[in-house]
């Protein structure tokens, strides 16, 4: 397939630094095309911001290339950043069915849904965009439809496989098309782009169906106990696998939270999820069955605040309350930077009587070690880029390339907004784009930016002190003040004394700066600062932000 | 023992509701003992917050009844708080002589050395407290000289294991004294008080041998790279096993980070550590010697902001830079809730091309389930009292507690300021003192609470803006303003419009409230605040703090 000297780019514009925000544009000519549309959820340093969408000053500055978007699954790391990327970049979108009706969802909750161009797309189909073919490959993931890509550039076949795993016994669907990963390895790819996630665990990810057993043992030695059972929304065969056993064990499956709510109804209109009669009831027919024979599915299985689960921990929840006895199963791992407020969560439903079980009642959407080896023994790439992870995950999968006979030149690690250029025996980062993270808060996208979010931070651990005086216009005495009003600070009931030394102070500072002749407010408002800044340091050993305010009249 | 119908009290002041505050009183009649005195790290939503140490108000009511403190071990959830309390309520300390010393440590930066009481205690040494007998008995953990307590009052024996693990293989001093628990037993414990953190894994935890066994295999893989190890500072084995491979492997060590050379220094002058000669070398030695033959063993292994190894990661240490091929060592596992740091600064020193090692690094100090069921069957209490742990793992050890033949009825989780009241027959919770969590912010102790911890995370989400105004005293005409100042909103040059728009909506609301008769300034704020509250809810999706300040000359 490389028997010519053309090479292509390829550009993440996520990833990385912002881990989650999966987009990568692979671009050839006149030809652009983009590989997913994610985001990233904020770091806990990222005060008040509600998403982290991708920087795509590069796809707007090249909008007439490009031909479009792929999607390899329906995660909101994948999909999330869509609608704010379509409101810059009008672009088709070609994804699997169950995927495209999840990016439906949020382009109508931003009104869009009638200006994206989208298509439906099978397993084993291939489209043409420009120069690029893209045939989506089946595999499995924690979620249905996800898709590795085919890419048959004019440098050769780079394949990508989004987030997989292998699973022999999938719940639904089939098992990862690897007949096909070989074919292509036979034809010769230039290039694997593969999940880094789990590469640093040996062996293999344990099979979906693993959780179904689990959950069947469970209902099983809980017969006389209501159950609650908290997992990701978007995992529709666990789900399934949840009303599978309570079907089986005679019990009422009662769906609760938004997220869910709507998944489950997507997923189920368009088949991927099979309810039997009479299985699903609403929240307020629950009255009328006995404990025991109810089992609610929840969200809130990572402890976020305002979930379904959370709610019914905290007691506040409007129609479920903890009650001793109840059984309630966490199908899921804490992500990392959630594991103190799954164990708070944990804790509460505990202290209310709850028995909470988190053991096997999860396994992971991602590839092992030996499931990696395995697309490597299939697809023989001659070179590797390995995709979603941190750094430490994607320099392991670097190790593991070369271990797999790749020669260490021959694999890259790529960061946001690098340029590789790849074809024949060039693979070099050639050059940079403008990326990174763009906050999304409230309404407001990118007008909270790093000085926004150090103001925070400093608001944050040490509250303000706010000093208004007024002046006379000409004669610059004070009319009145200073006045000091404080948030977030200290106690001001107890602190009198030293609110009182404070206006003292600032009293001071402004009658020094005005006594000079070039009266400059800029300078009285250093002054008011500086003096105050020290001074409350000395007595506290806290640097509150001083806000000094000066109006004339 | 126990033949008689005495009864004595068991006050938790910490514990549950404030994870490592840990802090007991024990009572009876006109006598109180102390068990430890640990201070809690903040939770990530006590924004600005140091330290949270415990609100002893019962033990300052019953200032005359306090015999002494007793304290197990030396680790900051055991004795940080020890200055504070010791600046309210002067009592005698009785430890062995490690912890002592770094209690002392601690006195000596508060300056209290000279005031408080002080004496050292040997395993198997019984002291006598107002009607208690405090027996000292040797256990093994993560840090030399802790001890478990048997307390004889006049109810019974009382067990408290402290902090513990079995380590039949311990790198310093003696294996825990099994003998004399297995002897209390025979006697007859009243209760158990035993760490529960651990009681969720099965099996025993490995010996601190095994770590240094890894080390040797790290030293001998790495001969040709510089090493550096993170660890706790208080681990003193951990460091010695590091000092072992490093003289082994002909490597001079650097010590580096505030704690871990207070520490070493502390743990050496006592003799709990033995460096040989000249394998210590200052850190502006080093250059003296080439990067394959130094080892540094630093502070940072919960990616502690401030931490040497952070520093290190982020390039701004001034004495130490990672080169390629450097082999960094974490001889710890994250804490939860430091996950996210910790790979944080695990990523950065892996970018910038260290390989960093933490399988197989770093062993437990807590005792997992055969190790708890050990001292059950050895002690066979009539009682328990889980201890040391969240809810989640004090409710497994009781059941574990139960698995072990105790009446289930017999077995009660305390929570802060319960009391216990214990002996014969009797073993019920019969009242509650005062007890919480007090914030020490800076120089400050407890002036911070929650309603400024409130204004933090409010100012923290969404910022604030100031609104200015001045008025004409008697007229309440406007003659300066409304100004807006506003941080940690917004962008400000973006937002020119939206604070136009928010000056004159503030102008509306002042001119509205004091064209009535009886102006109230109350009122003007509260128009401010909701007419702009709104304004910016509409436009924005955000509630910034609105801070309205009116002053009148």
């Amino acid at each position: 397939m490389e028997s010519n000297n053309e090479t292509v780019k390829i550009i993440p514009l996520g990833g990385l630094e912002q881990i989650g925000m999966n987009i990568t544009a692979i671009e050839h000519g006149d030809d652009i095309i983009i590989i997913d549309g994610g985001l990233a959820f904020p770091d806990e340093d990222m005060l008040g911001v509600d998403l982290v969408i991708p920087d795509i000053t590069y796809l707007k500055n090249n909008k007439d290339k490009i031909r479009g978007m792929v999607v390899t699954h329906g995660h909101e790391d994948h999909i999330g950043a869509i609608p704010y990327i379509e409101k810059e970049i009008n672009i088709p979108i070609y994804t699997t069915k169950l995927t495209m009706a999840l990016i439906e969802y949020k382009l109508d909750m931003h009104g869009l849904t009638d200006c994206v161009r989208r298509k439906v797309v099978s397993y084993g189909q291939i489209i043409n965009l420009g120069c690029f073919r893209i045939e989506f490959i089946r595999t499995n993931h924690s979620i249905a439809d996800s898709c590795a890509l085919a890419l048959y550039t004019p440098a050769g076949i780079i394949v990508h496989t989004g987030d997989f795993k292998v699973d022999y016994t999938p719940v639904f669907g089939g098992v990862i098309d690897l007949q096909r990963f070989g074919e292509l390895g036979k034809k010769g790819v230039l290039a694997l782009m593969a999940d880094s996630t789990n590469v640093e665990r040996p062996g293999y990810t344990p099979s979906e169906k693993n959780v179904g057993r689990t959950f069947d043992h469970i209902f099983d030695d809980n017969r006389n106990h209501r159950l609650i059972i908290a997992t990701f929304a978007s995992n529709v065969d666990r789900v399934q696998q949840i009303i599978n056993s309570a079907y089986k064990y005679g019990r009422k499956c009662i769906v609760e939270g938004r997220s869910m709510v709507n998944v489950i109804n997507i997923a189920s209109e368009l088949g991927y999820i099979k309810i039997p009669d009479n299985t699903l009831i609403g929240i307020d027919e629950a009255k009328n069955y006995p404990d025991e024979k109810l089992v609610y599915i929840t969200t809130g299985s990572q402890g976020e605040n305002m979930a379904a689960l959370s709610r019914i921990a905290a007691s506040i929840h409007h129609k479920i309350s903890i009650v001793p006895g109840d059984v309630v199963i966490f199908s899921s791992s804490p992500i990392p930077g959630n594991e103190k407020s799954v164990y708070r969560v944990m804790n509460e439903l505990e202290q209310k009587g709850a028995k909470v079980i988190y053991h096997d009642t999860h396994v992971s959407g991602h590839a092992c070690q030996e499931e990696l080896k395995l697309i490597y023994a299939l697809t023989k790439p001659k070179y590797a880029i390995p995709v979603h992870g941190e750094y430490r995950h994607l320099k392991r999968h670097s190790e593991l390339a070369v271990e797999m006979g790749l020669k260490k030149e021959n694999v890259k690690i790529l960061t946001c907004g690098d340029v590789l250029e790849i074809g024949g025996d060039k693979f070099d980062i050639v050059s940079k784009v403008v990326c990174g993270g763009v906050f999304v808060d409230g309404l407001g996208v990118g007008d909270v930016g790093n000085i926004v979010i150090r103001d925070r931070q400093h608001l944050s651990e040490n509250g303000l002190m706010v000093v208004v005086v007024t002046l006379e216009r000409g004669s610059n005495q004070i009319l009145s003040g200073p006045d000091i009003v404080s948030r977030g600070f200290v106690y001001v009931r107890e602190a009198e004394m030293l609110i009182e030394q404070c206006k003292d102070i600032a009293a001071e500072a402004v009658v020094r700066c005005t006594s000079r002749e070039d009266v400059d407010w800029n300078r009285i408002k250093n002054c008011i600062k500086e003096d105050l800044g020290e001074f409350l340091w000395e007595r506290t050993k806290r640097s509150p932000m001083i806000l000094p305010i000066i109006s004339e009249v």
